[in-house]
């Protein structure tokens, strides 16, 4: 019932609680898992044009701000791939670029998942009520069983 | 990991999709389930006072009215324990009165749960985006790891 599992990150501390789930989901008869780190694109941009005198710099040097964030996202993801393959299952890493939780939910469907294990850090403030969190709207918007799994 | 579980029920569709991953979950290593029936005393109040008509009701019949309900939700009760049981798990039931999601929340700590299997509709409307549903609010407290499983 969970042969097959999605598991998105932000390597946040909620996200790292979980892992230790994806881990142990092994006993429960997980064999495979699909990591996902979406790249927020529009996060991006606004760290390039948002910060104070961020967005006066010059074009090349924007880019080798990205290249170098991009750089460490995947040396930590391949870092995550090589802790869950130890743990024993089959490991395969997404990194989508768009709005998290769309691209999250339009890999569980293509991967076919059986569930997604989600970090939720549970705080709830106007925003969030209103909005929603990355979290909730996966959540919501999916078709498939979510697994939360709280920080502590 | 999901050693003893905590199964809301309303009897709703959406609880209902949720009790086939509760009797599944025993390949996953589950061995006990609490079942929990809420009793949702404002809702009851609301139904003897909040209908035309009803409110003027002598207050036997009203008395006789929530005596028929609960022998209802008994007998029901009564059917889903011997279902799950007939899975292969040890089940026990619990009938709170009072606020539904702070029944549940109080019941999976007082029971030491590893995990609370919850049926979800997915719908969101604008009510249940500022109040947020029985559901949401489970997710939102707990502290416990949830599993949310979509009506079809």
């Amino acid at each position: 019932m969970f042969r097959k599992i999605l598991y998105p990150t932000d390597f946040s501390d909620c996200a790292v609680k979980a892992r230790e789930y994806v881990k142990k989901l092994k006993e429960a008869g997980t064999e495979e898992v699909v990591i996902v780190y979406v790249i927020d694109v529009r996060e991006m941009a606004a760290m390039a044009s948002g910060v104070p005198g961020f967005g006066e710099m010059p074009v090349t040097y924007d880019y080798e701000v990205q290249k170098m964030v991009r750089a460490n996202i995947e040396k930590e993801l391949e870092e995550l791939k090589t802790e869950i393959e130890t743990a024993g299952l089959k490991v395969s890493v997404k990194t989508p670029e768009g709005n998290p939780h769309k691209e999250i939910l339009k890999i569980a469907e293509d991967e076919d998942v059986s569930l997604i294990v989600l970090g939720s850090h549970g705080k709830s403030n106007l925003k969030g009520m209103l909005l929603g969190s990355v979290s909730e709207k996966v959540i919501r918007g999916s078709k498939r069983p979510v697994l939360v799994i709280k920080r502590d």
